[in-house]
């Protein structure tokens, strides 16, 4: 098992990372200061692991909630449903929720702790690819709202990520390799090393080789911990994680969210930021193939295989978080392993890519 | 015009206190960051102060949402109805939300401004003596749950408060006297100068002399932020400030919001920690006799006019925030002007103070 430390002040905590890491209960419940917790998950993993979360907490006074499984129920509602369970168990200040899911249900999760009575202790148990690489790290926390994704949240940090790439074995393909987009991400945006790693091993990691697995997935975790300890609350530098994030959230936003899998949507994002980068004179039309190719061998989208109306995709882009006062920043690359903020590129080129991408044509160069 | 400020480090702020303050622009627009400013009000006061403000801000884009009146639409509903704007509104980051209203604004957009967008300005500006004295001061936001009052929020801190004591005027006579209970709550707990000057000045203060009230004003705030500034999160010391609001929440909940304006349940509320803190040999009869008058000669009520069923009282005090693990937690009067937290005094007297005053009866000595 590695550990890794996120550093911040008063609010520091413990990433671990390993296998097996649901059999060694004190990793746990060393992190838990009162008698109640509520265990929060979906109907797609509560069948998995919900009761052998439960074993670990026979100390405790326990509860439930089952959400149902999908970002469409990443809303106020599904929020609501842990609270009522929360109110009706009488849990108070002093207990603990654990979020045992993938990003949606850490989302959801650790954005009720930061409200309820005003705040408790939260712990991340996360199941998917994604959320072990990226969202379960850094206390980003929120949920969807119909005018726009991770509108509503909150800034919370939890008092540990506990990562068991064991707990992926029952990911399917689809979800494994939408959570493969969030791990390209680090390599694109600081980490032109990792990119090469990525690049000589993606076919291993596809099949998920545990420990190549576990280097990928510590080296994510601690270029995410690395940049967060910066720039907590975004004011900065976190900003650099959005890569493709805001092209992302439009396609989501347009198509439904749903059609695509998150992860599926960055790839496609981080595929417009590249090729932006590129006609904005940064990166080589050879360098944005290196990326469409990472991201096809990920058996990851390169184009988006709905018709978008431009004018939707724009709308959506311009209610984004990242927009400032009215203009669109977006992150891009100035070359591979460097990402940088820019609200600084010429609206037509912008124009230019949304409406390849919006097209649906397959554009293989 | 007086200024307090309340020392919270990086997120200290102004606490402006005065007359004919809507009439300094500078006042309110120094605090004003970005160029997109929501006002978030209620149909009582829209039509007597929202056009006031939006003279003052001329310069901004500015949008406005108009929540029904009342305790009981203190909702996540309808706090939706401010996100809907926002994001109607394609407000960004850089917004800042102003709540001119009462408590209920306040509460319902300070917690709106915590989580949009994981956290833009606001500003409170409050128009009912309540909020003025307590609500408003702080950085308590939230709203209720239909299990439980104020059980969603967070700790939030505006950017300054504009507390203007000519809004008063309009306010209706037992709003205002609803808002003397938490004048009265801060001479108990831990003024006792500023109890005797409430008992001297009673009846100026309940007929508005100006003079008074921005001295009333003016104390509350500043013993209220002294508190805060040690205990932001209320992990201690601010406890104090719930002195009869377990109680309250309790009569509120089993009555229904809204049949009592929480002012009276807190006053009644009040009377009841000082019953409670007789019966455990702090004060004296004459001590609680001095509290009941004062509230009396405050034109607010001393028992609960309705039959409330004792299970139902007690079932509503159990889920209050206060309680820890089970116990609940009171603030008692150890004698006047003189509060503390306590779970150490006897449950059967809590029972017989429960019993006595659940029953509506009349118990004057």
């Amino acid at each position: 098992m590695k550990t890794l430390n996120l550093n911040l002040g008063e609010k520091s905590y413990p990433i671990y990372i390993g296998q097996n890491l649901l059999s060694l209960g004190e990793l746990l419940t060393q992190h838990i200061h009162g008698r109640q917790v509520m265990i929060v998950t979906n109907t797609t993993v509560a069948p998995l692991y919900l009761q052998k979360i439960k074993t670990l907490l026979t100390d405790f006074a326990v509860a439930q909630t089952i959400l149902p499984d999908g970002e469409k129920y990443k809303t106020l509602a599904s929020m609501n449903l842990i609270f009522d369970a929360l109110l009706t168990a009488k849990f108070d200040r002093s207990c603990t929720l654990i979020a045992l899911g993938g990003g949606v249900v850490g989302d959801i999760t650790g954005f009720a702790a930061s409200i309820y009575q005003r705040g408790v202790d939260f712990i991340q148990i996360p199941t998917t690819l994604l959320s072990q690489v990226d969202s379960s790290v850094g206390g980003k926390t929120g949920v969807n709202h119909p005018l726009g994704k991770n509108m509503i949240g909150s800034f919370y940090q939890p008092k540990c990520v506990l990562i068991d790439v064991d707990l992926l074995d029952t990911l399917d393909s689809k979800q494994y390799c939408a959570g493969m987009a969030e791990v390209i991400k680090y390599g694109l945006l600081a980490n032109i090393e990792f990119l090469h790693f990525l690049q000589d091993n993606i076919h291993s990691l596809i099949n998920r080789d545990k420990t190549l697995l576990i280097s990928s997935v510590y080296q994510c975790c601690q270029d995410k911990a690395h940049i967060v300890a910066q720039d907590e609350l975004e004011t900065g530098k976190r900003a650099l994680l959005n890569l493709g994030h805001t092209f992302a959230h439009a396609i989501e936003n347009t198509l439904g969210y749903g059609v695509y899998l998150h992860g599926e949507a960055v790839a496609v994002g981080m595929l417009m930021a590249a090729e932006l980068s590129q006609l904005e004179g940064y990166l080589s039309l050879d360098e944005v193939n290196q990326i469409r190719i990472l991201i096809k061998k990920s058996n990851l989208p390169i184009t988006i295989n709905s018709k978008i109306r431009k004018s939707a995709f724009k709308q959506a882009m311009s209610v984004d978080k990242k927009a400032i006062g009215g203009n669109i920043r977006l992150v891009l690359l100035r070359k591979l392993g460097a990402a940088f903020v820019s609200s600084d590129y010429q609206p037509k080129l912008l124009d230019q890519i949304i409406n390849k991408f919006c097209q649906g044509e397959d554009y293989d160069r």
